[in-house]
């Protein structure tokens, strides 16, 4: 299955802070930049995400700002 | 200023298509990754957006999901 | 490749309209209910999306609202 | 008062999880689907949201991928 | 119908550019600023906006930075 | 640095509360207006967000709403 948002950034999970409902979890991506990423708690169980798996940050295009 | 929004990523315009309302701004970024803006016209001639300008794409942590 | 958007809600794609950057997808769900979605042209070309198309219509928990 | 979120699914919410600042609401839609919605408390109380109640998942067209 | 979206800012619409999918709808709202929104040339017209109307712009609020 | 999201609006932070992964932080605006703001415990303490502090609620023109 193939996603429209085209916007997906290989790196490696550093952190996974598990909140009450929601959970934020840190990605490493080259250029030593990080995104984060704030998604239920649910998805971390269901995915069984890890400090340290492989995963893709994925963005929607309209979701993403310019700044100059 | 300082923006909440603390997923900054630094790259290089490589190409912006202007439509209609709305302009995509494609940016390289580290690793041979690519992040797609789409912003308003209004931004890209505000910001004065060209091919080559160093820039960086702006993403609120709760509008990144994760793929594994 | 699982993401951690679990809206995941089948439906069919009823009508692509291509704008200049923009396109519209509306896909009919169960239940005679429609999803707009506003993707990018660039995406509905990759995915080769058409008319007809059994699609997955994905978002993000964080961007629903609720109405009562 | 009408919205231009023109995406409003019809459901039953079946489990409200209230988190410290967040809530998971997770409604039912036809087809068997299930849509979750990650709203503020604030909102759960002010619109007083209880499981079986009937309500409305409401969408912006914009915030809507397409996987296929 | 009460929505969970608690953000609901009055204004008057001054500007209606159509595109070809979307429109940009520009609202003045008190202290003399602006509010700029893209939606669908669809809900331009099911809503039958116009300059002059009297409208409340409306923002969830995980979509809501902070800049200081 | 300049960005482009251009709805940028002045107000007093009148509230902060801070849960477990996210903080809700209230700022008024002109006009008796309210914005309600979503955003990391992370963004709170790198800002230094505190109550009275004079701030600018920021808000991507595609995560506008209308209603009428």
């Amino acid at each position: 299955m193939e996603l429209s948002a085209r916007n997906q950034v290989k790196g490696t999970i550093r952190e996974i802070k598990i909140g009450s409902v929601m959970a934020k979890v840190r990605v490493e991506i080259p250029g030593e930049n990080v995104i984060n990423s704030m998604i239920t708690i649910d998805s971390v169980e269901e995915l069984n995400l890890k400090v340290g798996d492989e995963v893709f940050a994925v963005i929607k295009s309209t979701d993403v700002m310019i700044a100059k």
